[in-house]
């Protein structure tokens, strides 16, 4: 293992996230805040450490898949430590744990709460909670690698470990490039949901936040009701774009280079609308009795279900009260999730078509055991070792589930809250039902509990593997 | 298609079924029960149309997989649909859609029951819900396979449609031998657990009844309470056997022919016995309060343990008033099941240990990219192929899950319930939790929901895929 260069990686994050912490800073500024001083300690914090460890070149260049994993995975933790320090420094957050995991559901773009109300926070504290969102969206080691001179041939490992689906695609040849790009479209995307929300009448500074929530998939809001305040306009601004977050962001650089004809022919794209096209159907035609229109029924399903599948986690509705074919259509897609190489979370509906196509070829193989039949996915046969690597994904994301179903059922919540407690934070999608629901919080569950959730988002946000990497010994042999 | 030949064996089974009908009449003139009169009814019909299908041989002796898995889920649809016959006849379960899910709940060993209360049936008519468990538990194709001549090559596409597990273990080169051997040790199982109850003092008709619920992992009893007013000594019996039935039954004839030492090395069988000690001790420590003494929690939750990792289903406390950490090792254990090879239903321990050594496969595999190794299992690499299937039919177990949650949410009842419903029905165990719990019976539900539940019951008990294969068009093509 390779020290020296995940040190010297490690503390590049920490400079990048001291930059960042400047915004909160300004904000402070802005409204007068007394807050901001926790954040400017935290900021100076970070960047010393930052160039500190940055003075010193890393000894070898040695970068392999290891590295790569463990790399991302401790990117996140110190990034969160330190990105949760400045919420307890001013008070606004007392208990460190509870600072914690409200930062790591911000960077997973989880939107999981502890808080029973947002609206007593200061505005700095506010919009970290919300940029956190933002930056873990598209992925901080995805930013790293666009902004800073990263030389050596690791950055293909580090992409890998980081960006969420089954296969990277890289869309140029060089990792740099393709960071660029992606938050290139990243902050185009942003910019214009922003101006729309201004223009639909918002101010400025709750568009900002709205739309870091709905970039991120996160699902932090400024209010303690969600959504629910805003008016139909900008809800619909916000449901169609959490769609569009959710899609894979190689769908919008092919329209950026002029291939729309490829782009729309894109399967895993065609099967997240249809999924979410047909989910809507379903509960508007269920949960009918639960709305004073039709119209109204179907902009609010519209909305939960925008928000659920792509993992966001905002509400216009305390869903929990809607009848059990709609939760149970909600919980469903709870696991589905968003496309691969999007900001959303959850196992990605290009792992769901890929295991659906690769059970319906089993059904083939077993009637002529002599077919042999790839599996065939986005037009061409699919890699059979991709197609393994998705099923021993999901084994493990099972497994993953079940342990952590097992230490929460600990707090002898009911059934629903503990299932859906582990399924909304393996998810990165925040509410669940139950006593952790749209209209509660995390805050009572006891610190075990907290950390083993903490797990849960990071290992759904950085897709399992990373996660069970560092518990590993052969992981720390030199 | 060769729909000659599945004709035939359909018939074949029919007869088989005839001549098993023969029990229940016999219990009705022992006892002096009118209802005697519809099994003797269903007896004829069944022996009629039996000899009536089978005196023309079939045509051609063409038989492949596709034939197999055909031939298998018809004969358990056509047994069932004759088997309940008698129930409407008499007029105690009067109707036909109740009969006929009580009856596949006892072939397919689920004991999932559509009865509030047992008693007031008669003896006949308890005899044979009880015994369907024991034919249903080793199969009844193996059965016609063991007693009947049926030449051709097509005995091992039965076996392989037919028995549980990954992969099918051919005891002995011949397979209507491996089929006898089989049979052979199911009796004499069942011959030991009748004497030990008749010595602890049980009646003849309880003995016989508790033991076919045992043998088959099936769970109908004979008293309200299920399994509540046995005594101590009785209920040990009970948890004994129904763990020695979950067992692979390879162990037991590796014993048989002198090789206990082979016999104890198996890998499933130890993982088996180990999960349930770990959950023993859990729940014993978890639910300590709600018992008087711990050697009373110990009894308790080893009855419980072993009724529901074996999947039969069995209680003696109501134990959805367990904390909640009890409950989710129980629903966890659901899915587990017994060993593959077993009269036991589920994922099957073997399964579940080879995801587990795969997904640590793949963790290794990614730290170090070019080292590629096997998954070993039983002592031995396992072959690549029965890994994969393994992988999809955890998938297609998924979606049929996922479907059938669905379906039953339409209900409105509550999560648990409606997750639970399809849990206990799709893994062969019998009460769920909630409005299906142990305390509660399936009568209340709609029949849609009713025929989704039985369609569960056979696709957990054949494994899935030849439930599925009858819905896919290219089956039906000549």
């Amino acid at each position: 293992m390779n020290y020296s260069i995940i040190r010297y990686i490690l503390c590049r994050v920490l400079e990048v996230e001291g930059i960042f912490l400047a915004l909160p800073c300004i904000t402070a500024v802005i409204y007068g805040e007394k807050s901001g001083w926790a954040f400017a300690a935290a900021m100076l914090l970070c960047l010393c450490a930052g160039f500190a460890g940055t003075r010193k070149k890393p000894k070898s260049q040695v970068f392999y898949a290891r590295e790569g994993f463990v790399t991302v995975s401790l990117s996140w933790i110190v990034l969160s430590l330190a990105g949760a320090l400045p919420f307890t420094l001013c008070g606004e957050i007392p208990s460190y744990t509870d600072a914690l995991f409200e930062v790591i559901s911000g960077f997973t773009t989880t939107g999981a709460s502890i808080l029973s109300a947002v609206e007593p926070l200061s505005r700095c504290c506010l919009f970290w909670r919300s940029f956190t969102h933002w930056l873990g969206g598209m992925g901080v080691l995805v930013f790293v690698m666009a902004v800073l001179p990263l030389s050596g041939g690791y950055n293909m490992h580090l992409m890998r470990a980081e960006s969420p689906g089954p296969s990277v695609g890289k869309l140029v040849p060089r990792v740099k490039h393709t960071a660029q790009i992606l938050y290139g479209i990243y902050l185009a995307m942003t910019l214009v949901q922003v101006i729309l929300l201004l223009l639909s009448g918002l101010p400025l500074f709750d568009s900002l936040t709205m739309t870091f929530g709905t970039a991120g998939t996160g699902g932090f809001g400024i209010l303690n009701d969600s959504a629910a305040s805003y008016t139909a306009l900008q809800q619909g601004i916000l449901t169609v774009f959490m769609i569009l977050f959710g899609v894979n962001f190689n769908v919008y650089y092919l329209f950026l280079i002029r291939k729309p004809g490829q782009a729309l022919k894109c399967e895993e794209m065609r099967a997240y609308l249809g999924i979410i096209a047909m989910a809507v159907l379903l509960i508007v035609w269920n949960a009918r009795d639960s709305f004073a229109t039709i119209a109204e029924a179907f902009r609010h399903s519209a909305f939960q279900v925008a928000s659920i599948i792509t993992t966001t986690g905002f509400s216009t509705v305390d869903f929990d009260q809607w009848p059990q074919l709609s939760k149970c259509i909600l919980v469903l897609l709870m696991f589905v999730g968003a496309c691969a190489g999007s900001t959303g979370g959850g196992i990605k509906v290009s792992r769901c078509v890929a295991l659906l196509k690769s059970v319906c070829n089993e059904l083939r193989c077993a009637m002529h055991p002599r077919s042999v039949r790839r599996v065939r996915f986005e037009g061409r046969p699919m890699d059979q070792d991709v197609v393994h690597s998705i099923e021993r994904f999901f084994a493990a994301y099972m497994i993953v589930f079940a342990v952590s179903v097992l230490v929460i059922a600990l707090e002898n919540m009911d059934f629903v809250s503990t299932f859906t407690a582990v399924a909304a934070t393996l998810n990165n999608i925040g509410p669940g039902l139950g006593a952790v629901g749209p209209m509660a919080n995390f805050g009572g569950l006891s610190v075990l509990s907290k950390y083993v959730l903490m797990f849960d988002m990071l290992a759904g946000r950085l897709e399992i593997f990373p996660m069970l990497v560092l518990f590993m010994p052969m992981t720390w042999r030199k």
